[in-house]
C-alpha cells in the first residue's frame, strides 16, 4: 500500500460529567496556589493520535470501545485528518 | 463576574516527536494482539479542558509552561472555545 493510505485520527477522551476526576482535581489545587485564581475547573482525559492503514472510522470506534477509553467513565469523540 | 466572563480552553499536551512513549506504544501492542494489524502507531497525551473565568490565554500558556505540560519532553496547543 501506498502513503496515501496512511490515515490520521485523533481521538479525545474525557471523563464523563460526574465521575471523579482525581488528576483534574489536583492539577486546580496546584494552580490555585501558584496564583491562578480565574480557574474554575480541571477535567484532564487522553489525547491519542492513531496512524493507520488501510483502516475505518468504524474499526477505530471499535477500538476505543475494546481498548483506548472506558465507556463506563469516559467519553470519547473521534477526528479524522485525512478522511 | 457574570457567566459571559466564563471562557473554556482546551490543551492538548502529545509527547514530542523522538522521545519515547510507553504508553503508547502498550496500546499499539494491546491493538496488534486484538487483531487491528492496520495500527503502524500510536501516541498519547492529555486532553486537558480548564474552565476559566476572566482569564486570558496569555495566562493559559503560563500554565502549560509551569504546570500542565513538560516542555522538554511535551509539545502542547491551546484552544479557546469562546474566545
Amino acid at each position: 500500500m501506498s502513503e496515501a493510505d496512511q490515515r490520521r485520527f485523533s481521538i479525545f477522551v474525557s471523563p464523563l460529567r460526574g465521575v471523579l476526576d482525581p488528576q483534574g482535581q489536583a492539577a486546580l489545587g496546584a494552580l490555585h496556589s501558584l496564583g491562578y485564581d480565574e480557574v474554575e475547573d480541571v477535567r484532564i482525559g487522553k489525547y491519542i493520535v492513531l496512524t493507520v492503514r488501510g483502516g475505518s472510522e468504524e474499526r477505530v470506534r471499535e477500538m476505543c470501545e475494546k481498548l483506548l477509553a472506558n465507556p463506563i467513565i469516559e467519553d470519547y469523540r473521534i477526528e479524522s485528518e485525512s478522511g
